[in-house]
């Protein structure tokens, strides 16, 4: 299985990549994991560390896909 | 099965993204065309018609998600 994490904010954008891109995943290959930044702002580093900017993103192993455009990911770091 | 139709333009965005993202898709849900609109430049107007801006990008179910980015579809556009 590979590994997908879908970063989100529960944005808009967000919510409708969830339902038409990570949702349309092929689960007998991919494990998708959906993090909500706003809610584990403890997983923003490990987002930007997979060279996440903006959200919603996927993160496929472990190369970041960025989705259109809901936030930047600096808007959701801890200030 | 929902449509889905990945725009690219040969470029290494878009073959990164064609291989895990597109490549991902649920088959057994997804019906996935792959579109080169260098290739086939009489398309972009219909890329240009779903929402599509850049490439690469999936149109799913009539939505535009652009994925990272590429190349501006302004560029593929015939003068």
């Amino acid at each position: 299985m590979t590994k997908a994490i879908f970063y989100h904010a529960g944005c808009p954008v967000c919510v409708d990549a969830e339902q038409h891109v990570a949702g349309a995943l092929d689960l007998s290959r991919y494990e998708v994991e959906s993090v909500h930044l706003g809610e584990a702002p403890a997983r923003v580093a490990e987002a930007k560390a997979a060279g996440v900017r903006s959200v919603p993103a996927l993160v496929i192993d472990g190369a970041a896909y960025h989705i259109n455009h809901g936030a930047d990911l600096s808007a959701l770091e801890s200030r």
